[in-house]
């Protein structure tokens, strides 16, 4: 009868893990829809046409090679038949621990969880390159991304090897939660460095320092984007307890959503008021930004704050957001959907918050570890956009740019019928 | 052992809580796309925000008072670490029923379900007064709607208060399982007396009595809406079973699955043919309603139907939301998105449908519990418009209306490239 | 204390199936998507409001009639008293396997699964005849469908009874785990016989055998129909295993999210690079339809093949859907959507796959699980639209196709401000 338990507690962690990652691989869908609404509808076909070809692509190679960098688990010719029913329940038996010991699931719904991540790290470029990379180019990278680069930072940090057998990272005091730096903050590094190859779009700054907006052309599709991505992050943040079914984890999973919530409501009513402040309108951009910019600022410790806390943690992260998207456009870091900002420069944020409420991670840590994720990330990044760049070129032609690079690329519109420009 | 079936129950309901309540948050985006697809291309960026401010602004104020108000606990300042397992499980044992009694679940999750529904509550509001309201006046009512007008309702209600210390609700053979009257209906009361004080949109209505259609401009976007409200309604009625883990509280979620689903049934369908009887077209903005409609009718009482009787119930709400829409517009009452016959009308039908079904529940006590909801919300918020109106003013200038609030309040197209007008 | 364990069984197994459903009634918003960014702007409306209607009009019959037939259960006037804890507990107790033997679940989860289905099916009719149908006559084979056409089919396949008690099709080694042929297939043949009947749109061939592209109004859209569906399969082939409760359930439940999800990437990879070879650019309708045929590829058997397997079964599917929409334009089968190409050539391929991973399953018995299928879903439907076009005429008039079927039957554009056209 004992067994019988066991297996409930199996069955029940593993659907929620499966819950959980069906809700991250929505996130796609959210980063698709509020990329597809902030460029320009010249530009709109091709942006979804990476969005869902690098999904696709991060799950193939994560199957391939990049799960088993991280993890050292490999999945890739394995199936259900595997599977042996005694040797799990000894599993449990054996645990000192018992039945409120660390969680025993599914090995599929483990990498059914972790290959969604993948993803999102990689959609984090796709919005950032907006309007003027080069399709293939950018659906290259995406193999060099999710098959080596981000494995192998996140072998570091959540699979526990050590940096170039330096120093581990979970040894000095680095704690992530569910990503802000390994996901968020990498994501935003490979896309800075691309951004930095690439160049500013045509237009996007005079020859005297101004900055032009450049409006994007679907609203209603970026905020059903930001309203998607704000659903699928209780799976993103609350299926990194790794565990739900007895007491203390099923509470823990129950806060990180609260506070997951209360940080992305803390994150847009901050963006709101700030840009009210800055610019005299309801800016709904910054608004969505604001939102997602919560949401980053929790992602690396949603289970030790207060629900206050996490409001407030959340409007931190709304307000620097609006000074960072700001900032980078002064830089002339030309970056159409404020991936940058909302991901690095708040992803780093939400690192450095963690000590505030987790007293088991140290300060120094965390920035040795964002130094880690960025000088890895950003370094190899850099090294495959110079490859890519001098073997194929990243940039699309003045006159593809000037066109848009739905017919260049897809040979279709996104909207044929609607658009007077 | 007995500990852990215990703990696996715990479990169990707390993530059948969080599950439903990410469904519940999900109908945040599911009125966002549904108010901007039926409001004019010039307004959508100012609805898209709205939406999104006050579902934020929704979650911080529940957290500031709303829900102490309402339940009298606080989840203010608590996080993860105040929860006591030892004590958790002594409260499984010591209860009279063992593990078929009430559910025992986390305190966070509890709050996390609790807080989309009022949420829920102000959306209706917001596309009852699109199009003409100043976007600031209606953040300040979403502020007091979320932090005192709903909560104080709701604690009279599902809370078990008296009101005003004169009589217990419940008392009087009152019941609303989900919500047609605690959160459909009081939504719509707040719209209503805002509406009534706003007046009709510039052209809604001619000097002869005549009324002019205001066509949405993207109908696929409140197809999506509604689409996404039924989906997320599965939570919304679902999780007030408040309980899954016994035999008894799994065939009352799946009833209510089942039910909820059959209700939208019905009221499309019957929606649809009326429409083509009264219009002589399929109109497909009244579908829509039409769901709505049997969703809205169904969530007092979707547990004790069987399946049949939900498609009818639905199916009068169906055919009620269209002749109320047709009669607001002969009084003059202008909804842009038929928010107050939807959730008000068919939300006072969903109440007096209870006794029908449940024996435990009265006509009389259903009316009374509506006329209570109706005259506090209705009132409540009445004075709030009016002081607002009196301090900021509600309405946008007429050049601005004519012009469109989104350049006004947002100081951005939702849709630059595309709109012809 | 064993009762309470297999209470929670129930409770699992029923939370299991009511989540997987909800994931599936999903669908319908992601077909409604799909369909509407697809078609032109001036059929949008019909093409929203027949989705809608549909699902409505499936959920009624199947209530009414169909499942009765498919299953012999009988839903139609039964509510949540009639549940007997005790005889269930009884059920469990009584059976060999115990624990780990069938799943026992609430009744109506089990229809609220099922229903699901049947509008599924439905929805693939939808886009194939796009554009110049007329709905009601639409709505009436929508009612012969789900009434009759498809529970009929579903009774000899997954209900266990003999085709025209001839032969059992499981005793012949046929299998078809969640439905490449009972669900997918069955819709495309459908639509099959009414595109037949129906014939082209006016000017997509033209008289020298050109195939003119006529191209969809709204890509995002399409796109994000995809991505809906994409999620909501989890549910369709995960719900499908009918059981989560026990470790081998649980592990079965994972690897078919695992798979389904690997197939779906390696379809959309295939699509794209097959494409790009044919055509010179990266099409992004044929990158989402071959993300779709991945999807029907691995329906039939998503528990047997390892993510590898998975992946490559996908990709056969992703090459094959671009090759059959290439072929069915060439024979003048005009199916706007690629419907018949998605659901019913790669529906096909999906049962033809089944024996290579699972040695149960003959490749003789799936040919005639295939042909049956097929000969009645095409049979009976071509006898349906016959009759009804004979009745009520199936195409609109000329004069409604070029000016589009929305104001004809709708009497509202989907884009009254966008359209340049």
């Amino acid at each position: 009868m004992e067994n019988n338990i066991f297996q409930l507690q199996y069955a029940m962690d593993t659907f929620y893990f499966l819950v959980c990652g069906a809700l991250v691989m929505w996130m796609a869908a959210g980063f698709a829809m509020l990329e597809a609404g902030l460029v320009r509808s010249k530009n709109t076909t091709e942006i979804l046409t990476k969005n869902v070809a690098l999904f696709s692509i991060s799950c193939i190679m994560y199957l391939v090679c990049g799960y088993s960098i991280m993890y050292g688990g490999d999945i890739f010719l394995s199936g259900i038949q595997d599977v042996d029913v005694t040797a799990t329940l000894g599993e449990f038996a054996g645990r000192e621990d018992g039945f409120e010991g660390g969680s025993i699931y599914s090995g599929a719904s483990d990498f059914f969880f972790q290959v969604v991540f993948v993803a999102t790290a990689m959609s984090i470029v796709s919005g950032a390159v907006a309007e003027r990379m080069k399709l293939w180019a950018f659906l290259a990278f995406a193999v060099a991304m999710t098959a080596v680069i981000y494995p192998l930072e996140g072998s570091w940090t959540w699979g526990g090897n050590a940096v170039f057998g330096m120093y581990n990272l979970g040894d000095l005091g680095f704690s992530d939660f569910a990503g802000s730096g390994i996901v968020h903050m990498a994501g935003a590094s490979a896309a800075l460095a691309g951004v930095l190859l690439l160049g500013a779009r045509k237009g996007k700054y005079g020859a005297n320092g101004q900055v032009n907006a450049i409006p994007g052309a679907n609203l209603p599709l970026a905020t059903l984007g930001t309203f998607i991505l704000w659903m699928g992050w209780f799976g993103f943040n609350g299926g990194s307890v790794l565990k739900l079914g007895d007491i203390n984890s099923a509470n823990a999973v129950a806060m990180v959503f609260l506070n997951t919530n209360a940080a992305a409501a803390g994150g847009a009513v901050a963006a709101l008021i700030t840009a009210r402040l800055l610019f005299g309108k309801a800016d709904l951009t910054m608004l969505l930004n604001g939102a997602l910019a919560g949401l980053v600022a929790i992602t690396a410790e949603p289970s030790t704050p207060s629900a206050l806390q996490a409001t407030l943690f959340g409007a931190i992260g709304g307000v620097l957001v609006v000074f960072s998207i700001i900032t980078l456009d002064k830089l002339r870091i030309d970056d159409p959907v404020g991936a940058i900002s909302v991901h690095g420069v708040v992803g780093l944020l939400g690192l450095l918050l963690v000590p505030v409420t987790n007293s088991d991670v140290s300060f120094t840590g965390q920035l040795i570890g964002a130094a880690t994720i960025f000088v890895w990330v950003f370094g190899a990044s850099l090294v495959v956009w110079s490859i890519l760049k001098a073997v194929m070129g990243i940039r699309v032609s003045e006159e593809e740019e000037y066109e848009g690079v739905d017919l260049a690329e897809c040979g279709m519109e996104a909207y044929p019928e609607f658009s007077n420009k």
